[in-house]
């Protein structure tokens, strides 16, 4: 397909901003002057944690659904997803009132399940593999004319995603660097094109947990290098990156720094102490890349994605 | 002194709103579709656990502080408080640059102790009774000169917490009905004159925990009735009721109710897990009195204060 070869354009994301809107929270930037002081930086920090659904899943979701032309809408999407993409595409087609068809491995936690059910999605289980997952979707969408809307590897989800940096631009015209999770790369490649588009010579950078390096890892070696047995307690940052975000993601991220396990722990708390504010484990990665010092922000204004804020209350990390 | 005489008026809680501004935030409203279809209400949660030091005391800390005399001033700020006071009256006072004695129970909880010392307020350690408060506070006034901020009875502290009500109805003027915690009474009280002077037709409600329920008895039998030994998780809200905000609760509340510790702890988990934001349990009181249907809101549009956000992450209630 000729969009699938051009990769994610400025107007791919500008179409995203207009369609989402209404459909998706604009979510509040904030700021503290004590994690300021700590961080000797100005950071801006992108709540996509208070997001619909809490998460920026919502964005990409909302604008894969809503692209569909009313033919392809009326048989529903369907995805594999254990996670906060998920919960946004059940969201999203129930705002358009279609179906949604998700698969899910039988061993996703019940909160999942049921945020998933909430918004009406039909969840069908598969056995907790990679192949069981697609497979389950291939059948799925063979037996519904479902069309298929992948996490992270599709044009439709980077764009949407990409308008997160379009609004934390317009309100921090002086950013400087900004930092984003990655895991799928959905987030990270939108952002890496919405933002060198609007601001040339500003920095973007992917934080990835230690234990799930895979982007930090293909990013030097230019080509998708295979991400086994992913340890991290970041649950969203589990995936492998994706073909169109890497393609975007070598084109236009500055560099992709790891921290560990204690330091995504210790920003998360950070976070929930000085901002009072819950952002789950992958939401504290990109801060945790300010926390750990891994990079030269003395004195600029960091923009820092805080991507989702869905966690079990009963069961926290410092616990 | 006359204007104590007078009672809290509208002229004071302007000059506060001038007086505070840009010293402590303007706080955001938050709504959430979720819980509007929860409660059959529109819900608009003024967010004073974001508020500068996670609690609305600083409002009234920094008008008290920022009032004074340059002369009295000078020898600045006494007041003896565990909690958000204490912490909010050092941060006003640094702002100022004057000094603040913080007498505190020996038992005070090591966070709270640290919050003070970080605003650089010089703690007086106690014994844990409220007469040993007292007579520590007299003793540090009478050695230091410095003027006391009491936590709640005192007309510029009372002023300073009604600004609350006032950015609330800038920013939602359909506004039926706002729900406070009570606890000594400054929150309240300055809310319902703030509320009544812009909107005489509207409901101001205090909600307060059964198990510290001097407030819900005091204004049933007209006269302050005393708290003993209370026995509420809302560590915020053990205080009796001041004679100052009493006498402006009388004239202006039109009721108060009592919730439950178990509606109190599942409001709170209700909020973090909605909201994606920390309140701690007195913060959730206020919204105690929605979840527990103890009132008729139906299709009203009711503002409710999540007055703080302070509390040990390693020990939560539900746990």
């Amino acid at each position: 397909m000729s969009s699938d070869t051009a990769g994610l354009t400025w107007d791919l994301i500008d179409q995203a901003r207009t369609r989402i809107q209404g459909r998706v929270h604009r979510t509040p930037v904030m700021t503290s002057r004590t994690l300021d002081s700590l961080s000797g930086a100005r950071l801006y920090f992108k709540c996509e944690n208070l997001q619909n659904m809490g998460a920026f899943k919502a964005r990409g979701a909302t604008n894969a659904v809503f692209a569909l032309s009313d033919a392809e809408a009326r048989n529903g999407v369907a995805t594999h997803s254990s996670g906060n993409h998920a919960a946004a595409l059940a969201r999203a087609a129930k705002l358009r009132g279609i179906p949604a068809y998700i698969v899910m491995p039988n061993n996703s936690p019940k909160a999942k399940q049921a945020s998933v059910s909430r918004y009406g999605g039909k969840i069908v289980f598969c056995e907790p593999t990679q192949q069981a997952r697609e497979a389950g979707v291939e059948r799925l969408i063979a037996e519904t004319g479902a069309t298929l809307v992948h996490p992270y590897d599709d044009l439709r989800v980077m764009a949407g995603q990409a308008t997160t940096a379009v609004e934390l631009l317009e309100d921090v015209p002086d950013l400087d660097v900004i930092l984003s999770p990655v895991s799928g790369g959905g987030l990270l490649s939108g952002i890496s094109v919405a933002a060198k588009t609007l601001k040339p010579a500003m920095s973007v950078i992917g934080v990835e947990p230690e234990g799930a390096d895979d982007a930090y890892r293909s990013f030097r070696s230019g080509k998708i290098e295979p991400l086994v047995n992913p340890q991290t307690i970041a649950d969203g940052l589990r995936a492998t990156l994706g073909r169109k975000p890497f393609a975007e993601i070598r084109r236009h991220v500055d560099d992709i720094v790891t921290v560990s396990e204690e330091d995504i722990i210790a920003s998360m708390r950070q976070i929930w102490e000085v901002l009072k504010i819950i952002v789950e484990p992958s939401g504290a990665v990109a801060y945790a890349g300010v926390f750990a010092r891994r990079l030269p922000i003395e004195r600029r204004n960091i923009g820092i994605v805080l991507s989702g804020g869905n966690l079990d209350l009963d069961h926290l990390p410092w616990q």
